[in-house]
C-alpha cells in the first residue's frame, strides 16, 4: 500500500462531468489499496469571476481581503469533489488549507509554506478517508488566510507529499506530460518517459510551462518523485526525479521557447573593475532579474556589456540606467526570444551545440547572444524567428 | 462611544452599488466615533447557486460538505465588503465565523452556538478598524465548518452583540422596521418605535418574518438590545427591547397571519384522566409540535379533542394516531389558518378580544378554535378568510 498524493487544475474540476472525471481517477487509486490525498484549485473560471469581483469594488484592493476572497475558490471546489466521492462510495473529507496545516509566512498572495501540520490530515487518512485538500492556500502566524501565488496548487501538493513521505505525486493536467517541445507548435515531439529535478527547473523556467518552477524545486529539495499525466487520458505521463535511467540517444529532454525577453545594451563602459557590479548592483536594487549577460573584449579601455531581462522589467531597467549617469549610453531591444536545449550530460558530448547553431543557421536565424550550463544551451534571436527556430532545433535533434 | 453590531442580509450586497451603500452605512457609522462589527449573509443568490452546484453531483450531499460548501459563500462576501470599507478610506478587516470565534456543537447545516472566542474580534476593533464578520458559520470540536441554519446571520450578529457587550444590534432588511401588519397586503399599518422580545416572539412565530425566532430569544436571553431598520431608507426602525415606554393607545403591536396550519380532530377518545397525555406523548415521540389544543367538555365518558400543527407533520400525526388503534376516528382538516392580535398587557383590557371577534362576525368569517395568552389572541379560521381577517381586525383596531 502506497500513499500517493494527486493534484487537479482549475480545468479538470470546472463542472459536474470532470469533477466526476476526477472522482474515478481517484476512487480507483484508493480501491487499488493506496492511501489517497487530493489536492484541487479553484473550479475553472471561479479566480478569475472572484478577481473581476475585486475589481469592480476598487482597482487597489488590499492583500489580505484578496486572500479571503479567492481562498472561497477552493472551498468549493474541494467540498463538491469530497460529495462526488462519497457519491461514488469512496469515503472523503474536505479540508481548507488550514485545515490541512499549511503554515505560511505573512506575504499575502505569495505567501510561502513554513510548516507542515500534517495531524489532521494523518488522522483522516487513519480513517480510511480519501482526503481533498484546497490547493493555493495557507494561514500565517496571524490566523489570517494566504494564497501561495501562481502555481499555489502544484507547490501545496508537493508540500504534503514532503511531509507525508508520500511515496508518488501525481500532478494531472490538460497533457499527458512532458514533452520534447511544445506538441500543438512542433511537429514529432515525443512525450519523456523521465526527466531530472535539474532539467525539468530548465524546461520550466525556460517557458515549457508544464509543472510550476517552484514545486519542481520542492520537490528537488525533499526528493518527491512528481508525475505529470493527464486527467482525461489514461495513459503513463512523465516522472520527475533525482535520477534518471541512461536513454541511448535521448541526450536532449527538450527544446524550449521564452518570448518574453528583452536584450539591454550598454556601450563604451569602463574596462575596469567594479563596472559589473555597478551595473547589476543598480539592477538589482530595483529587483530586477538579469538573466544572461555578454561582455565584449575591452579595447581602448572601453567594453559593452548586454545582459537579458523580462520584458515586463527592461523600462525600469533602462530609467535606472540612464539616472545613474554613468551608464547613458544604452539601448534596448524588447524583440527578442530565448530558444534553449535542455539535457544532463550533454556537456560532454560536443557535437549538440554545434547541431544546434547548424539548425539554426540553416534557417538563416542570427544569435545574437549564447549562454551554456551544464545542463542547457540558450540562444538569444529574434522573436520572429522563434517558432522556426525551435522547430528547426527539434528537427536536427530528434528526427 | 459606543459599540454597535449591524447585520446586513444578502440582498443589501447583492452587487456592487449595494455593497457601497452598506459600507457607506457602516463608514458613517464609524466615523461618528463608534465601534462597529459588521456581519453580512452571503451575496444575493450565492447560497441557491452553490446549492444547484451540489445538487448537481448529489441528492444526498454529506451535511459536513455541505456547510465546506455554503461557507464559501459569506468569505466572499465579507472580503468585499472590507476591500470597499478600505475604499471609501474606512479601515476594515474581514473575518471567517472562525476567526470571529464563533464556536458551535457538532449539528452541521443546524449547528447551534456554544461559545463566543471574542479575542481577535476585540484586537482589530482596538486598533480601530471595522471588523467586517461572516455571518451564519461557525467552528466545531473537531475543528470542522458549520453553518447555523436558517436566520443564522441574524442570529450571529446577536451573539457578537451579546459577547461584545454591545450597545445595539442593528438588523439592516429590506423593510423599515415592525409593522403592525404587513404592509404589502394590510393599509393603513403603522410602523412600531418600539415593541418587547415578548411581543416580537410571538410576531414573529405567528408568520410576521421580519426577524428570526432564535436571533430574537437570544436577545431576550442576553438582554441585546435589537433595531430593526432598512438599508435603503435612512430613517429610525423599529427598537425591539424588554421593556418598552407605555404607549396610548397602542395596547396591540401587530395583527399577524400564519397559513401553515392543519386542525386534527379526534373524536370520542374517553373522558378520562391520561387519555391527553397518551395522544401528545405520541406525537412528542416523532417531534411533533402541536401548537393549539382545544378539548370540549366530556358527556357519557366520552369527548373531543382538537389540535393544530404545522401542515407538512400532519400527515405523519394522522398516521401515528391511526396506527395507535385507540384514536382512529381522527379527521384532519389541511385548509386553516391562524390570525393573531399580539400586544403585552392587553388581557388586562377585555375589549381587545371582543373587538377582534366583531371584526371577524363582521365578515361572516368562522372562528373554529381560539387560544389566549398573556400577550396574544390567536383565531384558528379557514384559509380562505385569512388575508380578508388580518385587514377586517386591522381596521377594527387601529383606525
Amino acid at each position: 500500500m502506497a500513499l500517493i498524493v494527486q493534484k487537479f487544475g482549475g480545468s479538470s474540476v470546472k463542472d459536474r462531468n470532470r469533477i466526476f472525471n476526477v472522482a474515478r481517477i481517484v476512487a480507483n487509486t484508493h480501491k487499488a489499496g493506496n492511501d489517497v490525498v487530493v489536492v484541487v484549485s479553484a473550479q475553472g473560471d471561479t479566480t478569475d469571476d472572484l478577481i473581476a469581483k475585486a475589481a469592480e469594488i476598487t482597482h487597489n484592493p488590499s492583500a489580505r481581503e484578496m486572500d479571503m476572497l479567492l481562498a472561497a475558490g477552493e472551498e468549493i471546489s474541494i467540498a463538491l469533489l469530497a460529495m462526488a466521492l462519497n457519491e461514488l462510495g469512496c469515503h472523503a473529507t474536505s479540508l481548507t488549507g488550514w485545515q490541512a496545516g499549511f503554515r505560511t509566512d505573512r506575504a499575502y498572495t505569495k505567501a510561502r509554506i513554513t510548516r507542515m501540520e500534517t495531524e489532521r490530515i494523518s488522522s483522516e487518512l487513519e480513517r480510511n478517508r480519501v482526503v481533498v485538500v484546497a490547493g493555493f492556500q495557507g494561514l500565517n502566524k496571524l490566523d489570517d488566510i494566504t494564497t501561495l501565488g501562481r502555481g499555489g496548487s502544484d507547490t501545496s501538493a508537493v508540500a504534503i507529499a514532503a511531509a507525508l513521505h508520500a511515496d508518488r505525486c501525481q500532478i494531472y493536467t490538460d497533457v499527458e506530460g512532458v514533452y520534447t517541445a511544445d506538441p500543438r507548435k512542433v511537429r514529432n515531439t515525443r512525450k519523456l518517459e523521465e526527466i531530472t529535478f535539474d532539467e525539468m527547473l530548465e524546461l520550466a523556467s525556460l517557458g515549457a510551462q508544464v509543472l510550476n518552477n517552484r514545486s519542481v524545486e520542492l520537490a528537488k529539495k525533499y526528493n518527491v518523485e512528481l508525475e505529470v499525466l493527464s486527467s482525461l487520458n489514461p495513459v503513463p505521463g512523465t516522472v520527475v526525479k533525482e535520477v534518471t535511467k541512461d536513454m541511448e540517444g535521448m541526450l536532449i529532454k527538450g527544446v524550449a521557447k521564452d518570448t518574453d525577453v528583452a536584450v539591454i545594451t550598454i556601450l563604451n563602459v569602463p574596462d575596469e573593475p567594479g563596472t559589473s557590479f555597478k551595473i547589476f548592483g543598480l539592477l538589482a536594487q530595483k529587483n530586477i532579474n538579469v538573466d544572461i549577460i555578454l561582455q565584449s573584449t575591452g579595447r581602448d579601455g572601453k567594453k559593452d556589456i548586454s545582459f537579458t531581462c523580462a520584458e515586463g522589467e527592461a523600462e525600469t531597467a533602462m530609467r535606472v540606467l540612464k539616472e545613474s549617469g554613468k551608464f547613458k549610453d544604452a539601448t534596448c531591444d524588447e524583440t527578442c526570444a530565448k530558444v534553449s536545449i535542455v539535457g544532463a550530460g550533454m556537456q560532454s558530448h560536443s557535437g549538440v551545440a554545434s547541431k544546434m547553431f547548424e539548425a539554426l543557421s540553416n534557417n538563416n536565424i542570427n544569435i545574437r547572444m549564447i549562454s551554456t550550463s551544464e545542463i542547457k544551451i540558450s540562444c538569444i534571436i529574434a522573436r520572429d524567428d522563434a517558432d522556426k527556430a525551435v522547430s528547426a532545433i527539434h528537427d536536427m535533434l530528434f528526427d
